[in-house]
């Protein structure tokens, strides 16, 4: 496992207009790059996460197994590791965050993966905001993706989920930014697990509350500003290339493509996700059945889920170094939809 | 249809503890009182609902048919019609709104029905906050309640449900209050329909926005806030008859009771209710099927999902009454689950 900082050449332009110098794409790398670079996976980090939060499923024989793949963990714009308001005075503009948008980061990320030398990734991996990244590379590099595993995400944030985000933004902008950070998280809080998590057990909400501002406290105010801004904008039809048509950008993917909604996911509903894959050709869908709604699987969750999450990954990635034992899972369904 | 100040005895003790004097509910009575008061419908308001938003099912062949039945719409403590922080300062205590719970809005409603000489009520009928007063009512007073008609509400406001009223009241608690209004408001909405409903159209978001913002700015903060921390705390079991047993509360209750949820529902699932339901003796469940979420069947809402809440309330209330065509239409499955 090693770190590296890759920085951008000088001159690099936001799509804000913005001509940035020596930005940087911070990004952890596990496992060993072939020869000719074709075992990469990139894996970009989600909202509130940094690359050690990715962790959670990769290693030998793990869901993003380190034996055969090199998985590349790239880290956002804004989550404090990349550059960031909190660490590179050129995001900030009068003390408000400067827009990193989806095309940004993925224009970034393809410059930190023509420096390692690879052609071709074998796939892109994203959860969440990090689905988005995820298809955005599809649609740009039809030729450089061979799979797109989006878990929990889909190419355009809806109206609804934007609802959520500018519920945070007003927030966070609060005058008194320790309260605004409690009310932020509270607010994303009710969206993030289900109804039906809640209804669970006595102190389930304390533990999640808890555990979700521990997270938030992680961030710069800030920073944390620009990625729920960077989320809110995400359409990977926003830019030169799609001008905007959503039907363009995923008509234009070529990558085996595999979506993983959640039965209870409240800010990515299954049935969004479903008619993002209905536009993309041949892509498949395999519903992840949680009342953890959005945070089902994540780091921290279920174990159970949590394998399941790995077997497709493993299936999809690597059908060949399925196990015995695996593969009959598979058969006797636990991954019901494969 | 008149306007009644009801008056309560002073002394009148709220459940924290505070002893009132000339504490005032106000309600809109339709239709004729018959002589034993036996066609009586209390119909209490909703959250961020006055007495007038109420009407929009009631009048001679409606839901609530006026030619046959008397409804009297009775406003809840803090709505700003009956007592509350903005019009009587005993319910303010340096500057917070004083608590005033379900229980003392059944009580305060038993002391209105007794002044009007009802014994026993044909029906209690509620919306939403509206369904926690009718079924307090079922279990307080099993031998005055012949009817108990709950639509889109629960016995005991659910943890989940607790979150957004605490991001709500956050909010209307901010230094900034008309900051702290709007963004009150943009939390709740993101509960208030559905997620699928916001895809639906352009400009669904702005509408939906506007009109809640309308119907928030109607409100004197305090009094929302009242209306917010009733909610919260509201359990039917929450009183020194139950001592906390929802169980034994939902046990209690003898009324026909019909519970009506709403398929996308945000607020109140369709599982929480179903739930109640089972606990309940004899109760039915008859699900409206809407993308509306919460607001399905509410004011403003689509004149058909009314039509099909309307059909529901006059079979469970007037089966008698039903005209040819809405037989038909029952049979023909308008309300499927009838």
């Amino acid at each position: 496992v090693r770190l590296i900082d890759h920085v951008l050449d000088d001159g690099f332009e936001l799509q804000c207009g913005l001509r940035t110098r020596g930005l940087r794409l911070r990004c952890e790398v596990h496992g060993e790059l072939d020869a000719d670079g074709g075992n990469a996976v990139l894996f970009p980090t989600w909202f509130a996460g940094r690359h050690a939060a990715n962790r959670w499923i990769i290693g030998p024989g793990r869901g993003l197994d380190t034996a055969r793949l090199c998985v590349i963990v790239v880290n956002a714009f804004g989550n404090g590791e990349s550059s960031s308001p909190s660490n590179d005075p050129q995001l900030l503009d009068g003390g408000s965050p400067v827009p990193t948008s989806l095309w940004d980061n993925v224009r970034a990320q393809q410059a930190l993966v023509d420096s390692l030398g690879i052609r071709s990734l074998h796939a892109v991996v994203g959860r969440s905001m990090g689905a988005q990244h995820a298809l955005q590379w599809g649609c740009l590099h039809p030729e450089r993706v061979e799979r797109v595993f989006a878990f929990c995400g889909v190419p355009k944030t809806t109206a609804h989920n934007q609802l959520l985000l500018d519920a945070m933004d007003d927030a966070l902008c609060a005058e008194d930014t320790e309260a605004g950070l409690r009310l932020a998280a509270r607010i994303y809080l009710g969206w993030c697990y289900s109804q039906e998590f809640f209804g669970a057990a006595d102190g389930t909400r304390a533990w999640a509350e808890r555990q979700l501002l521990e997270n938030f406290r992680q961030f710069d105010a800030r920073d944390l500003l620009t990625l729920v801004r960077s989320w809110r904008a995400a359409d990977i039809s926003a830019n030169p290339v799609f001008g905007g048509s959503l039907q363009a950008a995923l008509g234009a993917i070529r990558a085996r493509t595999l979506l993983m909604p959640i039965s209870h996911d409240l800010i990515f509903p299954p049935r969004d996700v479903e008619a993002a894959q209905a536009a993309i050709r041949g892509a498949q869908s395999w519903l992840l059945v949680s009342p953890w709604g959005h945070r089902a699987a994540a780091p921290g969750g279920r174990p159970d889920e949590i394998a399941t999450l790995e077997l497709a990954l493993k299936k999809f990635l690597l059908p060949e170094r399925l196990t015995t034992w695996e593969s009959l899972s598979l058969v006797m369904g636990r991954v019901l939809a494969m």
